[in-house]
């Protein structure tokens, strides 16, 4: 249980957005952060990489989400993205023992598929 | 082991950040990533957590370093920091059972003390 995931500054710990819950807007619980990658020169945080099982029965695969989708919502304690069950099953995705390269072509892919800027 | 910490792009997960080993200049082992402290709307990791050991003898204290401070370093497959031991002795610590509040004015305390903007 994440129950303490914001403190009540504005910096949080990598270890507790890690296993944070994610909803879509009816407030579905799609499923959890399980990884964060970061833009090594800048330190900024490009993707959040999501599990996603259960709900969708999609098992354990792995969905980079560009960070900026996801809102934290502090009455669920965990991250809302606008996104659908139809969107998610078209998104790129992989295996959690398979992590793809994150290269500008990568990640240009992901951003496109979300209609959001490189 | 975590020789896999940097991809040949430029965007890393922050599960390989953390367990990343810490030298100073001179080559000597401080210490490894532990956690990693994130601005929470940007995005922007702030502070890489070190967890110090053994080298110093000061047991599992943990060390905010502004992330700037760290820099990778291929050849080590780890983090350079250009800390002295006296520097560490001194410096803004807790215990890894007890998370500060990162609040603007413990982020200024650590900023100022390594000499770096906050």
């Amino acid at each position: 249980m994440k129950s303490s995931t914001v403190t009540s500054s504005d910096i949080i710990s990598s270890d507790k957005v890690e296993g944070t819950n994610v909803y879509n807007p009816a407030g579905d619980k799609l499923g959890s952060v399980d990884d964060l990658m970061i833009d090594k020169l800048s330190g900024q945080i490009r993707y959040a990489v999501l599990e996603f099982g259960g709900f969708l029965g999609l098992g354990t695969d792995r969905y980079p989400l560009p960070w900026n989708m996801l809102k934290y919502d502090t009455s669920r304690d965990g991250y809302v993205v606008p996104l659908d069950k139809a969107k998610l099953e078209q998104a790129p995705r992989y295996d959690e023992s398979e992590l793809p390269e994150y290269t500008p072509e990568y990640g240009k892919r992901v951003n496109n598929y979300y209609g959001m800027d490189w």
